[in-house]
């Protein structure tokens, strides 16, 4: 699967992916309104609203990117209805020709992992019949339970071609209190990425494998440490924008061939509209139109200081 | 919460719960087959099944115990039907009056660990009004993010007079991989188990605090130090029975009072008439009676050892 994610990034130039994150506070009031006559202030309502945004952001940006990124938390939170809508945005983004990158954070051992992993890059059997329950193309994990946690998920990873970002160094400001601490005299984010390159040896899939990491923009000395350590590792680097991370630090995450990194903007791109770069141009009704803006901006942002620039 | 959950366990007198994770293979052919018939080979169907097969412990068992912990993952494999399934056993758990503990080991960061934390034990606001989607009691939580992934739980904990569970120390071979390194002279759960007592301060309810911890029944020394390490919390212990945790070890996970800790037993029960102290005594349409004979034996041989005794 890593192998279609650089193919994406070489034909758009554009080593990002879209965090569709859709806290409701970004919807514009007009789309909530018009789904809360529908369908009430509930959580079908909700989702109907969230759904509606995606739609629009999907519509306006898919051209220009590889691949989304929607954060399962934001769906979770409607419950059931919610969930759907995440779905309904996965094959949407699917229809688009985009990958989908969930991120779910998920990590339990054994058989337990292995029907996460089921549940969102892989087939569940039921019977004589086979379902792919909502076949992302990617998930992030989340390792503090040890190779019992992330090795069913590689394992779906070789048997399905898909793909897994295992949180390394994430990129909020306590991510140190335990990725930090020193081991025989290294950081644990140090163990842990040793651990990825010995999960993702057995699924590589051309140059890199489709065992990859997550190591946040907001950190970028570290990135060039992370980056030097699994070679063969896509990282996935939240924290570009609204959390700080700037483009001259990105250059850190990719390797000399110009790849091996793929950087998320949510908040940035999804709610553009809102934000001080945008807001005298686009109102709330065009707010798609800010976000395809947000995204040709941030392209040329990393572009501009030679981020992910593939040879 | 947690003055609840000990109410619960000096009314039943059994500090445990059921873990129903049900796994497909666990549920009785006949089960299966009539759901197949209503619903196909389908998500719904496999929905259904383990519905069914969850009504029918519950029922023979509710009576002897404080709480269930079901696994969201064997749930989530299913899909939207699957969650379905989880949100009925949810509320047909609390119609039963027990009090559920969801194990969905969600963790994040800020804003997104709190959409989490309001869908699983909270409520979330969507317009004027006002929704808990999944309703449970208690949820579990991955610290690896550190306090901006767990803070946030423990503020809707405060907030909603609802509980969580921190993994520690987890129950698996390979929890030692990273959970044991050695971080000054002190292994890494060690400094989780003293940001817990730090989390859980701001939220005690009585003698005990709504944040608990979860320490794997198969390491009886390290549960005995983290017990004395975290005085306050309520520790979660997978890992009896079938994973190899005895009863004679559990005795270190309870305070000197007889409180500070629920143990979990998912396959153990649920399973119970596939294992071989129980199934010659039940066939598979007498599943039920067979978990609920398990589970007086569980209480049975923790009384004998001890373990759990409140005074």
């Amino acid at each position: 699967m890593i192998s279609k994610l650089i193919e994406k990034i070489r034909k758009t130039g554009a080593p990002i992916c879209v965090g569709l994150d859709p806290n409701l506070s970004f919807v514009p009031e007009e789309i909530q309104k018009k789904a809360f006559e529908e369908f009430g202030e509930t959580p079908e309502g909700a989702a109907e609203a969230i759904w509606q945004f995606n739609r629009a952001i999907v519509d306006t940006t898919y051209d220009l990117i590889p691949a989304v990124k929607p954060q399962i938390a934001m769906y979770e939170q409607f419950g059931i209805p919610g969930l759907m809508a995440f779905k309904k945005t996965v094959d949407y983004c699917h229809e688009k020709g985009l990958l989908v990158i969930g991120d779910i954070k998920r990590g339990d051992i054994g058989n337990t992992s292995a029907s996460y992993a089921k549940a969102h890059i892989g087939h569940i059997k039921i019977g004589s019949k086979s379902y792919a329950p909502f076949d992302e193309d990617f998930c992030t994990v989340n390792p503090y339970l040890g190779s019992d946690g992330v090795k069913p998920f590689a394992d779906v990873c070789s048997e399905e071609d898909r793909g897994i970002f295992v949180l390394v160094k994430t990129s909020n400001a306590s991510s140190g209190e335990f990725q930090d601490r020193e081991i025989d005299g290294r950081p644990l984010y140090e163990w842990v990425a040793e651990k990825v390159n010995e999960w993702g040896a057995s699924s590589m899939d051309g140059e890199y494998s489709n065992v990859g990491c997550v190591v946040g923009a907001t950190y970028p000395e570290m990135g060039a440490a992370l980056r030097k350590l699994m070679p063969k590792a896509f990282i996935l680097v939240p924290g570009y924008g609204a959390q700080g991370g700037k483009a001259e630090d990105l250059v850190n995450f990719f390797n000399p061939d110009g790849l091996g990194a793929i950087v998320n903007n949510s908040r940035g791109v999804i709610a553009a509209y809102t934000k001080d770069a945008y807001k005298d141009k686009f109102d709330a009704a065009h707010f798609a139109d800010a976000s395809r803006q947000a995204v040709i901006d941030m392209i040329e942002d990393l572009r501009s200081h030679g981020a992910g620039v593939p040879q």
